[in-house]
């Protein structure tokens, strides 16, 4: 009988896993949107507006024009095979008016279908795979050349050497995270420090694999600040409780956060982990997203070598992705794990879980490849890859300086600044009415106000119980992905809605 | 202290875990072919010859062009909207002389970038994505547009209706089957019928979720065959040690012993998993892998429905793959699960587990899409399609059988007919002396023999105790992939290795 499996006969681990992301809201969104094809009209509101998860490209971001002419030359090697006799074009928007010169593969108008450096890069990239076989299984933490490629790029990065053979590519950053939950946890008594808020990849992965997660609140009155004070006390009480803490995740920038870690901070997290024996988890796959003058990224790679510490002092693991950035390819699931400070039977453990599921996906190795290594200056594309990528990048600060005043100026919003990732995260003093109001409705006071606001607009926000919060305080979760010229109608529906919602429950 | 993490205090469900496809066999050829690069001549062999996994392009198989010109118009749609004005060409070399027709995008010379239905397709495929952005994260379970095609192409193999809904889009089958395993596994008390031997997915994915692997023995006598009865006794046997069976595994057509189920057979292992409440996973990536005439493929979905059972009587999950078939798009990573017969709350647990991981790779859903909806008669691509698809897997029907011959005429070899899938898994009858030579170098006999063969003729198997097999019998498995031309250099190495060391250990 197909009775046999039910609820009730689950792993209790995965009943008990929770991803605010794509959860309650998000799914009733869907319902809504389905409802506006149906029905047009029907509702208060023309469209969707996804703002609950950093996914650039579904609201119109563009691909940056560089990697995708590589990848359909790598999808598609043949092309290549004509380059000398053939002529092709250049099809490619020419987004900013940047003059574009094409030395190679043009038909007779000029226009061509690859800059020249998208060619020698694709046909770089195929010589690193055995037989150009873009279409075989690869060695399991990813093809060699394209994981020198990486190496170089950190190192680039850093000013300290990187391996190839730490680097491991996986289908986006999540199964990484996956991959050292499932090694270091072992049962309900090993504990992850996370942050809290956190990014609930961490809590779901955690509880799928039957860990405690050890909380440690960022401080939001110092603009989200990481206070080793509390990283030390909240160990300390887990460790009274019996939990061996294993590891400490750091989001930097910050995921929902949008804080940038300072260097002197830094410092004091990897000596408290090198002090602790903790592994160090950083999630860095926002590095490339910041939009402060004040603040840098610092890999956590970097911070440890400069303090001095090699491969015996701190086991590190860094967590990369092609889904964040200024080129946001979250489709091609593409990212890498960089890990050092491990014993080489502990690598080998790590190396037979990847080679279970075989390999990542091989266009999203070359995207990570691409991503870690693009165009530079002197290349042909450089001008108009730099000019994409800077128009990305300033019009995503744009959109996070109009949010955050326009949060600021909202009737018990307040919003710290968004100095890095995609993300605003204020907090909202909600009237006891409406709290009230949420408890009738069972929900929390957040998802109620989630809820209302997605029923009024169709903007989509994530509550800030999906991520962690002081009890007792409330906050949403809004990107700041929405197209530069629909922020202002963005901002008059939000100002609009909780006008009304705080003219109906203000105390 | 890095020493903090050590092999001693890791998850034991990781270090219980293996995985022999790539394990220690493969470890040992990567290191070979190194050696092979860096001391050319340094090996009575020039190539390492990967025959361990079912990996086709790595051994030189072409991609079918028209997926790949699919593939690229949708890394780079910015390609199809020149279509009017500009012209293009096929490049992918007409390897079966087929004449080709193109009427859209030719360059002055007439031959053409993409044939007319790769171009209708991609922008299909592009018009089911919103914005078509193929690097926006999709639905958990994939762009609904590609589900729909999918179910489309279920429909028309089965007779049977399929349903968008109940498609799962993986990267690959295997984080299918991890999923299910997470689902269904609540501890070491769970178990799940697997046939012995097996893919070592199975194994390595009961061993990582903690659960139990029930094994059922296939009957090597009549070509692998499976047994009711067999699986009734084995049923028995753990619920009587107190393990609460929950699904079957079965693998069709078989890996790594390729045989196709009968139909008949089909009905009662369906009556069984009905009958005992079990959940039926079937492994069905090798669908399009049929190499004999008496046997066809019935996928069990259609078994099920012919035999009037719907969706309240057996839950059933569906494995396919972009990997295997005649396309071995392994790096690409794509693949799907069709779940039937299971209640909508659970349902919502699978979606959740899916939404953990935001999405598998947009390429490899797209894949997934044309492999299940590939061009018809009547497309212009059909002809140039069918012809290098008939080619594969007749060559591959041609490979398997000289492979068998050639064992078969080996000293202490028998094995049987490879009806389908990728693989020949010849019993290896080996001497006594050679038995206890593996024991005094503490290897297992078969891993022994594959290990003398790897390092006298390159060739690299897998042992059957990576697969599990009767006790005290050994076998190796073989891939029947290495290119046409290659096969009877292939079969006199082999020849010539396995006559010296039965000289060396014959009793």
């Amino acid at each position: 009988m197909a009775a046999s499996v039910t609820v009730e006969n689950l792993n209790p681990k995965v009943l008990k896993c929770e991803y605010a992301v794509r959860g309650e809201i998000v799914i009733h969104a869907q319902l809504l949107q389905q409802q506006l094809q149906t029905q047009p009209g029907s509702l208060p509101f023309d469209e969707i507006l996804y703002c609950n998860i950093g996914n650039p490209q579904s609201l119109g971001q563009k691909p940056v024009t560089f990697f995708r002419e590589v990848l359909a030359l790598c999808d598609h090697p043949c092309l290549l095979d004509k380059e000398e006799t053939k002529s092709l074009f250049r099809s490619s928007p020419n987004y900013f008016n940047v003059p574009l010169k094409h030395e190679n593969l043009c038909i007779s108008d000029g226009s061509s279908l690859c800059s020249a450096d998208a060619i020698s890069r694709a046909k770089q990239i195929l010589a690193s795979i055995p037989g150009r076989a873009t279409g075989a299984y690869s060695h399991s933490q990813g093809i060699k050349g394209l994981r020198d490629a990486i190496a170089a790029g950190i190192t680039s990065r850093d000013g300290f050497p990187a391996n190839a053979d730490d680097i491991f590519l996986t289908d986006g950053a999540s199964p990484g995270v996956h991959m050292m939950m499932q090694l270091l946890i072992r049962n309900e008594k090993d504990g992850i420090l996370c942050p809290i808020p956190q990014y609930p990849l961490y809590s779901a992965s955690i509880t799928l694999h039957g860990g405690a997660l050890v909380p440690y609140y960022l401080n939001e009155s110092t603009g989200w600040g990481l206070e080793i004070s509390d990283l030390k006390k909240q160990l300390e009480d887990a460790q009274s409780k019996g939990i061996d803490v294993r590891a400490l995740v750091v989001i930097n920038p910050g995921n929902p956060t949008g804080q940038v870690l300072a260097e002197a901070n830094q410092y004091d997290i990897v000596k408290f982990c090198k002090n602790e024996g903790l592994v160090l988890l950083a999630d860095e796959v926002y590095q490339e997203n910041i939009y402060v003058d004040n603040k840098k990224f610092n890999s956590f790679k970097k911070i440890v070598r400069s303090m001095g510490l090699g491969e015996d002092d701190l086991p590190l693991v860094s967590f990369q992705s092609v889904s964040k950035g200024y080129h946001g390819e979250c489709g091609k699931r593409g990212g890498y794990m960089e890990i050092t400070g491990f014993s080489a039977p502990v690598r080998e453990q790590i190396y037979k879980i990847a080679s279970v599921n075989l390999c990542s996906n091989v266009t999203g190795q070359i995207l990570a490849s691409l991503v870690m290594n693009p165009p530079k200056a002197g290349d042909e594309s450089y001008a108009s890859y730099k000019a994409e990528k800077d128009g990305i990048l300033e019009s995503l600060a744009r959109r996070a300086k109009a949010l955050e005043d326009a949060f600021n100026n909202l009737e018990g919003f307040t919003c710290n600044k968004t100095e890095g990732a995609m993300y605003l995260f204020p907090q909202i003093h909600l009237p006891q009415k409406a709290i009230e109001a949420a408890k009738a409705a069972k929900k929390a006071p957040d998802a109620f106000y989630a809820l209302r606001l997605l029923e009024s607009t169709g903007i989509v926000v994530v509550p800030g119980s999906g991520f962690g919060q002081v009890p007792g305080t409330w906050h949403i979760r809004c990107t700041i992905l929405p197209q530069e010229d629909k922020i202002p109608a963005v901002i008059t529906r939000f100002k609009a809605f909780h006008e009304a919602f705080m003219a109906e429950y203000r105390d």
